[in-house]
Formats: structure tokens, sequence, C-alpha cells
């Protein structure tokens, strides 16, 4: 990605407001936002959209992690083929390789169980308690602040559990503003019952991943069950499917461009509310600081690497996650820039704070926003510490056991339901499991090298960035750095694995006396990691604290221009429309929003990923599409766009047409928008779907599954 | 570029036919094709277009090898920024740097004089010459037809060029069925005029070289000047512009999607009427094996160069040019193959031999063809040797230079002009440039490498293929070759440039009693070097003889289908008529045919390639784009596509609209569009312009030039 400095002022003028089809609603604002649904083409009604125990809401369901719904009464689940993956997975074995075949359960006898984690989550309440949660936050800042919310969080919550079957959680709206307790049916038998082959569902892989034009066929049929009883269930062959409360029915019509569109589902997190600073502070520093040290933590563990071709295998997957992350990183602050964010965020701040003027509480709002940018600013005074030493304690393998033995150790001091979570005894399983990880992904020269890469920086950072513990570990020059890591290195057991492993049983006193230089460096460091992390959620409760104040205002004054406001995303059922539509990129290029199997022929190489199977291809070129054509285009489907506002954790999310019959499958989005999660740009949001007709036709022509066809009420052909 | 296996059959049933917009024309063909021209939208008269001594035809010039236009009655030329980039560089120098800043000459004494060797040639005689040249051939075969029509071309050349001012050649058409005698005027006084600055005139560089959409203004103005009588003159300040015979007149119209266009120019090489077994050689090993072994040289110097960083400068040049090389091929493949070319050409001369089965004069023809497909599987067999020979000469520097110099002393020993072309006394001057350069180009561990490569490849060749003295010179197994080598490298001086310049002055006794080890291999290998050389041309010349054959059978069936058939590029002018043209590079992206002054915007970095001048960004900003703008798009256009039939060569063609205005100046074709040397596909083939109005624009508000304007009768804003 190139860096772009410019942007136009058509752009900068588009970007300058919330568009029409900006929003993660929550079901319960759409009735306020009726007429705006209306108007973009919706032949329902926006009340029965707010009634989560109603259709079409109570078809919507969350699964593992992500999003699906109930396409048939008898709990048969749509979701993507990558939010099923670990299900596929789990049940391939050698000889059986269900993601390079995929599967279809023959009859109801031949589907099988998800791994026992795996999850189906339906919506069954959502009740705003905010007072209840604020209750005993009366007169208290920080970190009281923090843990009075903590608790009467924690309490709901265990009151709502009491109901077997159920899984409840407190969701946080708008920055602490609003708290609602939502209440999930979790049903924990799940099982496969339609995958298509890997070279569908992932066509294109990672080098089509979040690129339009797209061609996978990304879906996924699993079927919920339940005891006999009707209840939620463990698995058991004497289970039944589960029968939900609605079911969507999949469209048989076409759809084309500029149709009427809408999406319900999870999407995990956005920033767009965060304040004018934050922006400034995300671009202008944390993005393209991100952006020079990844690339330098991966320069010195290839640099290190080159000629060890065995800590080159061991750092392949972690130097695979700073690439990632990098990229990520340069999309969004790619993106950021196009859209001109830090200067339309804050012309957009000014302009609300010009109308608090003339409003009567402004001047505690005031207070309470400029006490919030005192903490933030106090977070920009530490940035680039705080990035560093997360960095050294993340991103090392010996060091990073180290401090988690160190940390167990004080953590198993407590009763269990105190501890850290992370360090619970529920957690020493996984704890165990990184512990002999470490194995696989260290080389003492490569973690060596990376270390002296990071704490050079921190040594260099101003004296009111040091940390007492770190300067005493590592030393406060490059020289002495070098002869602590050395000695560090020099003078520790835990590359051996049964070393690391004995020592995570070591109790305090055990790990005090020990001579292992790095355990004892760890000792040294973890006072400072706790002292850190308290002032962190000191700092977390006193936002929670005082951004309501900003919200409110914010709020209050898009009310003012007639506008709504929905709470940034946490992960709870949400609601956007829009509609089909194309994309311009760049000038002289235009995305038509339907993609067809042509392309599938065009990118077909033989090669992964895009190793098209051969009944695919074999079913392109004999040309029988039947029903499931598009006729404008005379010729089979295979993906849509829409301007549906989205973000991770809305894969698997149902795309419904404007009588509420299921289009699509949601599962991407382009690589314009991965700065969506701060700014919603119209120009350059997009979503990327399956289109039902692709789906279809696979079930009727290339890998036939009559019996679901006719489950789901659809034509044969 | 990713290999593309399959294709599509609505692709294969477009680019198994020639399509309607195919064709470089010989103007004197274009009145028959009268009805095509007018059908596709000319308004005007094929038999003018047949004229070269008549408008436009005569005011369409080759330039620095390319093409061009004149544009006023004061001999203006008009062509490209990159055609013209030497001229630029001549007159740069340090204080007065005319790539970055652009040139705007005031007057006419401002004008600055081209490099001595730079030449405008106006075509003013296109003459039919066939039976004089193939006069002498009858009853030669091989080597003495090659001879015949080499002295019979010389006397005609010899004889045309007797008049003073004009330069004249023969080309050689439908692969020696007809040879024309090309008369042109030798304008030898040619001043850059105006030329944008580079960031404008070479914008994206080498990122959007074959790029679409592009967004360069590729263009420079000319002026060719004459002795005060009116003959070619060189330089002097006396000279006075040259009065063309006509000029074209730019449009002031707009131009859009569909609208008729033609363009004119001298189209360097195509091979479009090779048989096909030649297209079957070409796709299915010339091309994959040109792929493979320059990727292997690319990593034999990479990988010795390695640690080596003087090494690494030396062979940067070369490194280029064989990734350059490398992926022209690939790009190349990649599209035959995306256009099945193999097959489709297959049929195609499988359905002519079906057809000249039943006509009159086939035993003959039959006859003659299968003797060329002999010379042609001679070839065949010989290919692997060839290839690798070639670049075991070409792309070695020290080895190389010792042959030259051995070849030198052998030219050296005839008379001046029946040396070898390219050892004759003119060319010395150059060969010194060369063994100089050899010093700045040159590592003995890494030529090392790259002749084991090359010749451990060869050596696995089947004896059949094996020549006697480069298996002298380099051994016959592995362990010889290193033992050679190492004795080849360690004994020569050559390394040394004052040795190298020695040595080419030195006598051929001389060098025979050298005992250098390099001068020595190349002695040995020099009679092998003749001897291929010699059959090389010996085969030449019966393909001349017997090509006519099946040239006369492709017209004949083609015409009997209706069909005229253009001969294959050869540098000589040629018309080509379609349309301005959005393209579908691939499903769900479409390229619309005209770019505007946002996409400059939008790829701005403030970095080279895409570093625009800040006059250019303040007046896009501004706006104010006059009568230059493009109304449906409300702003200004850069560039337009149009699906024009070009290739290397047409750089500098003037475009012309039905009316015969200028509205364009081609400057590139698409990356999808390389293979269109040997295959026209009406899906892929498309051809880039700078666009009048942004010339017009540029001349009128960014790097004003209103004198210019006024000379080209263009309103100043």
């Amino acid at each position: 990605m190139r860096r772009r400095l410019f942007v136009l002022p058509l752009s900068l003028a588009l970007a300058g407001v919330a568009h029409a089809d900006e929003g993660m609603w929550m079901p319960s604002q759409l009735p306020d936002i009726a007429r705006q649904l209306k108007a973009a083409g919706f032949k329902g009604q926006a009340r029965d959209l707010a009634e989560l125990a109603k259709p079409p809401m109570n078809a919507v369901v969350k699964v593992g992690g992500a999003s699906g719904a109930f396409v048939s009464k008898d709990g048969l689940v749509l979701t993507n083929h990558h939010v099923a993956f670990g299900v596929i997975q789990y049940n391939s074995k050698p000889g059986r390789d269900l993601i390079q075949d995929g599967y279809i359960a023959a009859d109801r006898a031949g589907e099988l169980p998800a791994n026992p984690d795996y999850r189906v989550l339906v919506t069954t309440g959502f009740d705003r308690i905010t007072d209840r949660i604020l209750a005993g936050t009366a007169g208290k800042q920080g970190r009281e602040y923090y843990d009075a919310v903590d608790v009467a969080t924690k309490a709901a919550v265990a009151e709502c559990e009491r109901d077997a079957g159920y899984r409840c959680s407190v969701a946080n709206m708008y920055y602490g503003t609003d708290f609602y307790l939502v209440r999930q049916l979790e049903l924990r038998d799940v099982r496969l019952v339609y995958a298509p082959p890997n070279d569908i569902g992932n066509y294109g892989g990672e080098v089509d991943n979040f690129v339009w034009p797209r061609h996978a066929g990304d879906f996924t049929l699993l079927r919920a069950y339940v005891g006999k009883d009707g209840k939620p269930a463990d698995y058991s062959p004497d289970n039944v499917p589960y029968v939900p409360p609605a079911h969507l029915q999949v469209s048989t019509r076409n759809v084309k461009e500029g149709d009427y569109a809408m999406l319900a589902g999870y999407p995990g997190v956005t920033f767009r509310h965060r304040m004018a600073s934050e922006f400034a502070n995300q671009i202008d520093w944390q993005l393209p600081s991100r952006v020079a040290v990844f690339q330098r933590m991966i320069d010195v563990i290839e640099g290190t690497a080159a000629k060890d071709e065995a800590a080159r295998v061991s750092y392949a997957n972690q130097v695979r996650g700073l690439k990632n992350t990098l990229k990520r990183a340069q999309g969004e602050l790619d993106g950021l820039r196009r859209s001109d964010a830090v200067r339309v965020r804050r012309d957009d701040e000014t302009a609300m704070f010009a109308w608090l003027e003339k409003q009567p509480d402004a001047a505690t709002t005031k207070t309470d926003i400029a006490a919030a940018q005192t903490v933030l600013d106090a977070g920009v005074a530490m940035r680039e510490r705080d990035q560093l030493l997360g960095l050294i304690q993340s991103q090392t393998q010996l060091l990073r056991a180290a401090l988690t033995v160190q940390r167990l150790a004080r953590e198993r001091g407590k009763p269990d339901a105190q501890r850290e979570s992370g360090y619970q005894q529920r957690d020493e399983v996984l704890i165990t499991g990184q512990l002999k990880q470490v194995q696989r992904r260290f080389a003492p020269d490569v973690e060596k090298a990376l270390l002296t890469e990071l704490v050079t920086q921190y040594q260099a950072l101003p004296a009111a960035q040091h940390v007492a513990e770190f300067d005493a570990v590592f030393g406060t020059t490059p020289a002495q750095l070098k002869q602590k890591l050395d000695a560090m290195y020099a003078g520790t057991k835990l590359g051996d694995e049964a070393q690391r492993l004995s020592a995570m049983q070591a109790d305090g006193a055990a790990l005090a006396s020990s001579s292992d230089t790095m355990l004892k460096a760890a000792a040294t460091l973890l006072p400072a990691v706790l002292r850190l992390d308290e002032e962190s959620k000191a700092s977390a409760g006193e936002l929670l604290r005082l951004r309501p104040a900003y919200m409110r205002a914010l709020i209050a004054y898009r009310h003012s221009q007639g506008r709504a406001v929905y709470p940034d995303a946490n992960s709870t059922l949400r609601v956007s429309y829009g509609r089909i539509s194309a994309m311009d990129p760049r000038d002289g290029v235009h995305y038509t929003p339907l993609t067809t199997v042509q392309g599938i022929v065009e990118k077909h190489t033989g090669q992964e990923p895009f190793n098209a199977p051969k009944p695919l291809l074999d079913a392109i070129a004999k040309g029988d599409f039947g029903s499931t054509a598009e006729p404008s285009l005379k010729t089979q489907t295979v993906d849509f766009l829409t301007n549906l506002d989205t973000t991770g954790g809305n894969s698997g999310s149902p795309v419904l047409d404007a009588q509420g019959k299921l289009i699509g499958l949601n599962f991407d989005s382009n690589w314009e928008a991965v700065s969506a999660s701060w700014m919603f740009d119209p120009r350059y949001k997009r979503a990327i779907h399956v289109d039902m007709r692709y789906l279809r036709w696979l079930l009727a022509k290339v890998y036939p599954a009559p019996h679901l066809l006719k489950e789901m009420n659809l034509p044969a052909e």
C-alpha cells in the first residue's frame, strides 16, 4: 500500500458527515429511524425489527464467536465456512479430509458433532440495567469506580445465569453511559451438516482476503441440537434438533445493484465515537509508530534468523503474525489519511463544542470532558513506553514464560475466584500448553536481538518514561544491555521444557530462591508489570466515569441535527441497512457489485489458493445454472457487494432483502474499509457477501444436497 | 502475474476470429476496407487516407525511432515525452534540469537544438519493388537466396539515397512475399519547444508502466528546421522552420466512450501471421523456458552477489534488465494462454489447409510450406542449445569482451565495407566504450557462477545439440567445467581495462600467440560462433524463400472469407481504427475509458514516481478547467483508452477522430496486451493515449504557453 497524503475536496465533504448508510444500530433503536429505513426501501415495519423475541431477530444467532442464522424449522444454522472451520477440522482425520473434500451429511444420523466448546447462542433478553450497574459508583473515581462497575456486573451476570442453559453478559453502551444485560440461550450440541470443499469455501485464501472482486463460497450449514426436553444439553446421540422460534427463508428472487439490503449480526469493536484527540493519536502516532516498530521487529527477526534454518522455522508463525498486524495497521492508516479522519473528526468535535456552549449544562459537561482529556493526555505522555514495554512482554518467548511463571505463583496465593483472569485454576491447562510451545517458537539469538531492538528504543526515551525495574534488569545503556542480556540468557535453564514446567509448579518461596537468571529478571520486573496494570485500570475507571459526559453531549448534539447515534460496536446484536452497491475504488476503476463463476475460472491456476475443484469447473463449463442464474448476466453469480456497515464479528451475518428474505451471507469487507473501525467513509466502505443463489446452485448442481434444499423450502434446481 | 490455465468458451470464441478492430493496415490497403471504416464511424474518404503525399498521412512522421505528427504549419511536431526524452536530457546540465523542471521556449530563439543524431522522418514514397528485389533469386536457396535479396536491397537503397536529404529502406511485407521501397525526407535539425516536467510526462514511472488507469501527460513539442533553401540541413542558427505539406489540427471537441478513433504510426514488429507450429513453440517452449532460465540467472547473480556489496552494484543493471525481460515474457505467456492462442491459431491453420486442398495450386504450395516447416523443425531441434549458447555470449562480460576482441581482429582482415555490421571501422568507438564499461559491470565470481549455471544446462543436452568447440572450452562434465572455469578466470588479465583495450588494438597474429586464457578460449569458440551464425543466415534465406507460399495461401483463404490481411508490423507506416473503449480486465472489474485529474491526486504520494508538481496540484485544487473540462465528468480528463491495434514503435502516434482531428497521443498499452505482438484478443487489447484536452489545459493554465496554443490555432483557455 502506498501512502496517500492528499484527498480531494469531494471525498472530504462526503466523509465529513455521517452518511445515511452508516450505522450499527441496536434493534431497539430501529423504530427511531423508521423513516430512514422506509426511505431506503425497507418494506416491513421497523418496530418488528426491534423485537428480539420476534422474527427476524430471533432467527439471528451468535455462532463460533461470530454470526449466523436459523434457516429451517429444524435448527439448521447458516454461517461462514471460516466461522465453522474449527468444526470441519475437528471432524477431519487421516483418510477423511473434510477441509479438502467438504462434507454432506446424507441424513440426520450423518451429522457430525462439533468440538465440545463450540456454541450457538440465541439472544433472548436485552435489558437496560444502567441504574443497577452504576448504583455503587457514587462519589467514586478511578480504580474504585472501575471495581464498583465490575462488582455490579458480576452480580448481575451471576443472577441471570442461575437460569440453566443461559449465558449472560453486561454490554457497555456509549462508553459507560448505558449498560444492558444480555441473556443468551446457549446451545451446546452443534453438528456439521454441509460444508463445501475448502477450495470453494476459502477460494482465493490469503491472496483474496479483503479483496473485491471475490469468488468464495464461504458458507457452511450446521444444526443445533437440544435434549429431548427441548433444553440445551451437551452432545448426546439421543438429542433432537432444536426448534427455533423462527427461521429465515432463503430468497428465490434475483438481486441487482441498488436493491435494499440489511444485515444483522454481532460486530466486535469500533472506535467511531472516540474523542478527536484519540483520532489524532491513532493516526498521527499509534498507527505510524506501530508500522515502524513492527517493521523493525520483522527485520531483526529475519536478519538474525537468516543463516539459521531452524530459527527461521521457529519464528515463521510470529513473523507472519507481525506482518499481518503491520499490513492491517498500514491499511488502516492509509484509509484514515485518505478520509482525512483527523481533520474531519476534529471539525465535528469543534462544532459539537460550539453547540455545547449554548446548552444549560455546558459547564459540568465541559469539566468532565476536560478531566477525561487529562487522563488521555497522561496516556499519551507514556505511549512510547507503554508500546515498547508491551511488546517486550508479548513478543518474547522465554522472558514471557518467566513472567507468566512468576505471576502464576503470585496469583496462586489468592483464593481462586480472586485470582486475576487468565491465572485462575482453569487457565493452568492453557498455560501449560503455552510453556510447552515455547520450544518450537524460540531461538535465544533471535530473542536477544529482538530485546536489544526494543529495549534500545526504550532506553532512548526521556527519563519521565523510565521504569526503575526495567532499568535495573536491562541497564540504561546499550553496553549494559548487551552485558545483561548475555548474562540473562547464559544463566537460565528455562530453554528446557521440563525446567519451565517444573518452575510452573514451584511455589513463590521456591521461585524467590531460584538462581535462574531469567526467573530472577522476571521477579524483578513483576512488581512493575503489576503496578502499570494497576495504573491502566485506574485510568480505565476514570474514563468509564468521565466519557459519558462526552457521549451525552455528542448524542444531544446529533439529536439537535435530527440524527440518531448508534453505540460503538461491542459484540452485541446490531442491524445495518443500505443497498447492493458498486464501488469506484479509484479514478478509472469501477467494481461491479456482483461477481460470476467466470471469475472463478479466470482466477483458477490449479495451485492453492486458486485451485477450483474439478466438479465446480465442470459444472461451470456445462453452464447449467437453472433458476439460480442472474438473468441480466446470463450466468451464475457468486458473491455480491453492499454498502452495509460491518466490522470483525459480522462474519456469518445474514443479509436480508426489503421483505426480510435471506439473499446473502456476510463474510468479509474490502481492503479500503479496514479503517472503518474508526471512520465510515461511504466511498470506500463495503461488505462482501455470498450470494444465496450460489449456495442454491452448489446444493442443486455441484455438490448436491436435495434434502437440504427441501428442508429450506427451496426449489430442487 | 499468476498463470491462468483455463479460459472461458466466450473468450475462446472471440479470440478465434480476427476482430473487426484488429489490424495494422498499410495506408494503401484502406480503400479495400472502406466499407468497414465507414461502418466504424469514419466520416472521411478511405481513399484520402491511402495517399502518403496528402493529408492526414503526410502529417504523420517517424521521430526519434517512434512516431509523431506535425501540428502547425511551422513544423511543430507532437510526440511523446519518452520519445523526446533524449533531447530533453541532452539539453539538461547542472543548474538547468529540464527533465525535472520541463521546458517552455519563450520564442523561436529559445528553442533548443536536439542531439545531432535525432531525426524527424517524413515518408514521401512507398513503392512496391518486389520484382526487382527477387529478380536475382531464381533457382537459389538458403544463404544464396538471402544474399541475392540483400544485394538487391542494398542497390535499391543506394540508388534511392542518391537524392540528398532522403533516407531509404526496403520493407519486407508478408515475410518475403512483397518488398516496398520506403523513401523518407530526413530532417536533421530538430529542436525542443515544450516539455512538461518529468513528474507530469512520466507520472507513475515504472510502477504505472503498462498500467491502466493511467495519469501521465506523456507529450513533448519539437520543431523541425531546414536550411534557408527549404532542404534538410544540420543544425545552424540560420535554419528556418520546416513547412510541412500538411499538419493535423488538435480537436476542440469533447470525446466520449464509443467515439470513433484511428491512429497512424510506425509499429515495430508483430508475429501474428507466424505458422501454428511457431505459436506452439513460442507458447509451449520459448516463453516458459525463457522465464525459467532468466529466473535461474537472476537467482544465481543475486545469490552469488548477496554478500558482496560491490558485486551487487556492478550487476544491478544486468539484473534489472533480466527482470524486465522475465516480467514481459511472463506477461506475454499469461496473455497467450488466456487467449488459448496455440489452439486458436492451430484451428485457424487447419481450416486454411482444408480450404487449400480444394485450390488448383495446392500441391506446390503445400510442398513449399512443408519445406518451411522442415526448416522450422530443424530450429526447434536445436532450440535449447541456441538459447543457452546465445545467453553465454550475451550475458557474460569478460567472455563477451574476449569474443568481441577476437572477432574484431578477424573482421579487420577484410576491406571495411565487407566487415560484418557491428565490426566496421565506425563501430570501433562503440566497442571501445563497451570494453571500458566491463569494469563497472563485472565480478569474476558472479560471471563464473552464471557460466556454471548456463553451461551445466548445456552439458545436460543430448549429444546432437553439442558443439565441439564449446565442449573443448568448457568440458563435458560439471567437474571439468569447474576446473576449466577456474583456470580460465585465473589465467586472464582481461579484467584489467588497459589489457582489454590493448588486446583490442592487437592484430590477429598477436592474439593468436597470446597466452591469456580468456583470449585463448574465445579463439577456440569463435569458429563455432561464426559457423552457427552462418547456419542461421542460411535458415533465414530458406524461410524468406518459402514463407511466401504460406502467406499467399493465408491471404487467399482470408479473401475467400471476404477479409483483408494486413502484413505483420515492420516499422513502416500503418493505420489502425476502432473506438474509445472501456475494458473489463476481469470478472467484477470495469475500467472506464477516461481518467481524470482526481486520479493524479489519489496516486500522489510526494515520492517518485508519484510526485505531482505543486503547480499541477494547485491547479487541480483550484478546479479552473475552462473549455478543456469533460462536461459529463465535470472535471479535467487526463488519458483515454481505445481498442486500437498498436505495438512498440507506435509511441507518439497521433489519434484522430472521425473527422481526422487530433484527439489523442498514443503512448502505451495495457499489461494484458503484451501478448498482442502474437495475437490480438479484443477483450484485452487496448492502447493508452494522452487526451489532447489535458495537453491544452496544461498549456493554458498550468505551465502556460499561449503562443503555442495560438500557433496550433487553439483557444487560449
